[in-house]
């Protein structure tokens, strides 16, 4: 991938642009030189020539006309702060910034002075009602605003409002200049600055939304001090601010430490900013900083989906979430056409079916008009780091298959993931079928939705979905890792053992935990192994424990789809059910059925056109619990989807689990065929901390043998172990034999 | 719509086509006039011709070949009969004679010998197998059959292998022939005559499948007493056999009593022979049988689906089945072919993306190589009234909304619906957004999965999905209606009392049930009421009862989603659950949580994008249960979708439901409004046995005021009503003020 446009080419680009609309247009520079934001003057000059030309950009302008067009003659209402997320004064205010922020676009490409009139007027009433206003009623745990229950919507309502005064600004009189800036926009950034400061000097996506929203606030408003405190923090020491955002909120693979979902909501603010800062303070160079970090960001949180497009729900994540939303819309325009025009991009673009409004929106427009330039985009097995310098974990993807129908297993082995992180360290989550398979639960939360506690994060998302039980990963004891302490949490990390995607038959990851849980270290090991092309592949997941001390060993999975059969007997809880426990998220799962087996437990359920089965290996006396989620739920605040959990008690041990697509279920046509698993049996025939060697025997008595490495990534160095009159040896940390 | 190709009209085709067959190709009827079913002789010529010219034609070939060409130098097994449904012998079965059935056509096709020759060496193997089998092992409950662990199968091979060995009849010597006649055509249709008699003279699709296997078969062994009973029954006497199973298992409308889903499936073989008929025994003039009953009968099943095409499940139904299914691709292709070609069919035949081999199949192909006759389907609110005579209730359906989002209401108040009827009287189920938001459970079974029960319906079906209280009806004392006994249910049927749709923002369906419960008397009246544009329509569902004594009435509704709020208060069990009762379904279903209001209830949910209320009438200490579906469930044969119930203790009584589409949640948009249902009141003004009045109040404050005839359907009659010092009067049996 080309690397953004360099400095200098930019800026010639950017003087000979001036030159040329010096000499064509000066009569028009008026006044100040505005638009000077996402939309420069220069780039309306070209707009304005180019409309009526192409389609997706007339498209997104029509559909932005459309809603201005709706409410331009009904009466302007500014209603005072009452209601939270969800509520008549809380989508009133964000109708009214939205509408404003397109009405100033517009009236940039049409001139057509009730665009402005109405920004100028609904502008003017939020200049006379806001110095009135106190802390909202609203506000509750989270940071108050004063439009808003909390300050992050404050932020964005000073984001689309800047861009829509300086939209407008020509069209004001100094006057209604004046009474706007003093009545709106400085009370608003001082109240950020001087009430807020802990929120504008966090590094974390509310801290980039309201840096953001003040620098642009500052380029409006001609305020220098604004915009050095937009780039370099309150006490403009580049400790914290934009630029320290940069530096921090990503590693240098562009992994956002949140995750997908928030990768997303959090990037809008980075792309917005940028291309402001792009087009206002070339010298930054902004779009190669950091190695060009923010394209990079980009192509990430576009890997970390599902290939239906929806983001992996790691940490607080609302599912519904596809990589089709608004705010990508900014990144995938401002980054084709900032950083090597990646046709890749186009296909995305296309499925959006919108663009920005600026220059780069027509770049994009116009390169969709001919639909040779429109390339798949790819998603690939891949490890991105975690942490600002790389070295906190990571997140490992490992997919197989064709675009249709795509395995994907997501590992994630990195930090915490912030506030919005959660006990997860180990977990994984796989998808088929375009499916989820094995879920993330995501986060518990009705957004916007207000009987649900205001759309904010639900109570449950805290004592539930955050909990290390709610996730595809060991609880000790019964308790989360890190005793749910975020601080601890966030203050360690996993380590990386191994990666390797080399050959599309046997992909690859470990990584070690040797915190979350006192006195146990712990290893996950994943592999995805492709068999006979009569068959899907294979997973197999391997989970060592080393502990000196006896615990309990919880390994849940939530499957989705509905329960065929078990390999063991079970007693079900028929007539009344109870809770599996009291805390850590235990109190939200209903108990409904318990076996112990001390053979290799097999589940198999069936979700969409195919059977899935979990094989485990044995243990004397071990436990499958049938749960649900729900319990203790009695707002009905959590989805009731099923799982189950292995439960031994011991100090060393091994997890062994294979996660198998099978068969086929075809209701139209009355087929099915192929509804039981493969496998026959699991073998442990070594386990140390140095080595473990499994034996997989399938049904058709053919065997997988893989032997492993624990404490060695070396690809040169040879192993060789004796056990039971056997010699085992092999090059490399891993060796498969399929 | 055109009637059916008129007699005479059919028979002058048909002697101008014999004609010229005899004329240009007669040294090519060197043997039998074969084949002669589906396919005939004069046909294959004109399709011939047409290879390489008609895509869809060509493709479905294609298919076809592809399908065949795998297994043709595959060592062809013909196993010992062992397993159930879903198991390796039960498949294989299926998977051969379906490979016959197409190879028989390729030959027929292509001339290629290897076809005919795959086809006689499982014929060969089958006619060897044959006569040493006795009953099959798995047989069970059902009938059993030889080759299938039910005798549905073994007619389903028949109908199959007839065709197959139809298209390979001039291909085999006479001594190939004799074998396979003597030991497998004649022992099976002697074995159905005989040891299945009961099968065979049944009213029922088993019946079907059976009479027109038994009957194609006859045609190509030239058996005419085999014909004879396949028409009109083993006696011959006409009360059974094809023909009365026409005059008998559809309504005049041709709604088929089973329902949709069954219809679906039973359809297949009435289709097959009529077209064998069509061919063999133009005479009968079969496809104008009735006043084309077989027309009618597949444009009832195809109105009786949800928006995407799924058979609106009542009765014994898989919900994953929709229109597309391959049974009803011969129904689309014969009855376009055969009754006035209309184009509405091709939008269907389209999405089926086949067409049957035969020259049907090759109309549509010619016709659908053209866009410009493809027509949309239009699915409209019907009546179809159910019962030989028409004279057994019926079912309506209210549609309103535009193709894409379109509200759906189905109401069912005719007859049991023979063996998969469930006790479900005037129950409804409730589409939107082409989704299950009220929803019938359908049936409980896991088509073709051995570990499900051997793929057959499973217990749950009986002791819950069949139950009064599975459904969206009211359940009196606990109880099914007739105390769950199926020949009670089936002796007796609902009543229609009212049907309307001559207004598209006010259409409504009113029907009595008097037989269900000793003692009670009721009546259900569903109206869909558009309200202005910026809203969905309405549900108003008036569910009245009269009875002298005391009873427990149970309201259950089956809402799919999530729920989001309710009115009242309720106490929730999240630490225990225990279940709703011991019998009659009861067992089934989770006590989650319970409530007691005097005022309107109200429970609102989300599915989709968008909000669902339901809001009742108040009653004194009206208790709202909250329930889950899945207990007394050890084997998970039950899906844990959830309910509520409105419970009363009343004699006579009045429930009064409005079902209310409300909002939006645009997660991707990030926007969330109107969660909050509009309704403020519900109130009975007047209700008895003559006249029902009851005022909905919005929170708006706006009203809706209903006033109903109970008792007389006249249009013209005039009704005045004094109450509470107010006078009430309307025309008709229904009035709406809006």
């Amino acid at each position: 991938m080309a690397d953004c446009i360099s400095y200098n080419k930019m800026i010639m680009k950017k003087i000979y642009k001036i030159v040329l609309l010096l000499l064509v247009s000066s009569c028009l520079y008026s006044q100040n030189n505005t638009p000077k934001l996402i939309l420069t003057f220069e780039d309306v000059q070209t707009i304005r020539e180019s409309l009526g030309k192409v389609p997706l950009f007339d498209h997104s302008l029509t559909e932005a006309k459309r809603k201005v067009d709706e409410v331009l003659n009904v009466e302007i209402v500014v209603p005072i702060p009452k209601d939270a997320g969800g509520g008549y004064t809380h989508e009133k205010h964000k109708q009214n910034y939205n509408e404003m922020f397109l009405a100033g676009i517009i009236y940039q490409f049409t001139q057509e002075s009730k665009y402005a009139e109405f920004v100028k007027v609904m502008l003017t009433e939020y200049a006379k009602l806001y110095p009135t206003l106190g802390k909202h009623p609203q506000g509750k745990k989270q940071t108050p605003g004063r439009l808003f229950w909390q300050t992050l919507n404050e932020s964005v309502f000073l984001l689309h409002t800047s861009q829509a005064y300086d939209c407008v600004y020509n069209y004001l009189s100094g006057n209604e200049r004046e009474f706007i800036e003093k009545n709106l926009f400085y009370p608003i950034t001082k109240f950020f600055l001087a009430e807020c400061t802990h929120d504008f000097d966090k590094i974390h996506n509310h801290g980039t939304w309201m840096t953001s929203a003040v620098g642009m606030a500052g380029f409006v408003l001609n305020d220098k001090s604004l915009v050095n405190k937009s780039l370099y923090g309150s006490k403009e020491d580049g400790k914290t601010g934009f630029l320290s955002q940069l530096d921090n909120l990503f590693s240098p693979d562009g992994y956002y430490t949140e995750g997908g979902y928030y990768a997303r909501y959090a990037l809008w603010p980075f792309f917005i900013y940028t291309e402001v800062l792009n087009n206002n303070k070339p010298e930054l160079d902004i779009y190669n900083y950091r190695d060009g970090i923010l394209r990079k960001a980009l192509y990430s949180a576009l890997q970390v989906t599902s290939s239906d497009g929806r983001f992996i729900p790691v940490n607080d994540a609302i599912k519904e979430k596809n990589w089709l939303t608004p705010e990508l819309i900014y990144g995938v325009n401002f980054i084709y056409s900032n950083c090597g025009e990646n046709k890749e991009l186009l296909s995305l673009a296309m499925l959006q079916e919108s663009v920005s409004l600026n220059i780069a929106g027509l770049n994009v427009a116009k390169a969709l008009a001919d639909k040779e330039n429109i390339k798949p985009f790819i998603r690939r097995s891949i490890q991105f780091s975690d942490g600002p310098k790389g070295d906190w974990g990571g997140v490992s993807i490992l997919r197989s298959g064709s675009l249709d129908d795509m395995m994907t297993l997501f590992f994630k082995h990195g930090s915490h993931g912030l506030s919005h992180g959660h006990y997860d360290k180990l977990s994984y989550c796989f998808y088929d079928q375009n499916r989820e398979i094995l879920q993330d639960y995501g986060a518990a939360r009705f957004l916007n939705t207000e009987q649900k506690f205001g759309g904010r994060y639900l109570p449950e998302n805290k004592t539930f979905a955050k909990q290390t039980v709610a996730h595809n990963t060991l609880v000790v004891d019964g308790k989360s890792q890190y005793n749910g302490k975020q601080d601890k949490s966030q203050a360690n990390h996993s380590q990386n053992y191994l990666f390797n995607i080399d050959d599309p038959e046997f992909q690859y990851a470990s990584a070690k935990e040797n915190n979350a849980y006192k006195g146990v270290k712990m290893q996950r090991t994943l592999c995805m192994i492709n068999q006979d092309q009569s068959k899907k592949g294979l997973v197999l997941d391997i989970y060592r424990v080393e502990a000196d001390d006896k615990h309990q060993y919880d390994m849940p999975f939530y499957y989705l789809g509905h329960l065929i059969s078990t390999s063991f007997e079970y007693k079900a809880f028929t007539e009344t059910k109870s809770l599996m426990g009291s805390q850590n998220g235990y109190q939200h799962l209903w108990k409904e059925a318990v076996g112990t087996t001390n053979k290799c437990p097999q589940v198999t359920w069936i979700n969409g056109s195919r059977f899935y089965s979990i094989t485990s290996n044995a243990f004397p006396e071990q436990e499958v619990l049938l749960t649900r989620i729900g319990g203790s739920d009695p707002n009905y605040n959590l989805r009731n989807e099923s799982g189950f959990m292995l439960r031994r008690n011991d100090s060393s041990t091994i997890f062994v689990n294979i996660i198998e697509p099978h068969g086929i279920f075809d209701p139209k046509v009355e087929f099915t065929s192929g509804s039981y698993s493969s496998i026959e049996n699991i073998d442990v025939i070594y386990n140390n901390s140095n080595y473990t060697i499994i034996e997989v025997v399938k049904k058709d008595l053919t065997k997988i043998l893989i032997q492993l490495a624990n404490n060695n990534s070396d690809y040169k160095k040879e192993h060789v172990v004796s056990c039971k009159g056997k010699t085992y040896s092999w090059l490399g940390p891993i060796s498969l034999i399929n």
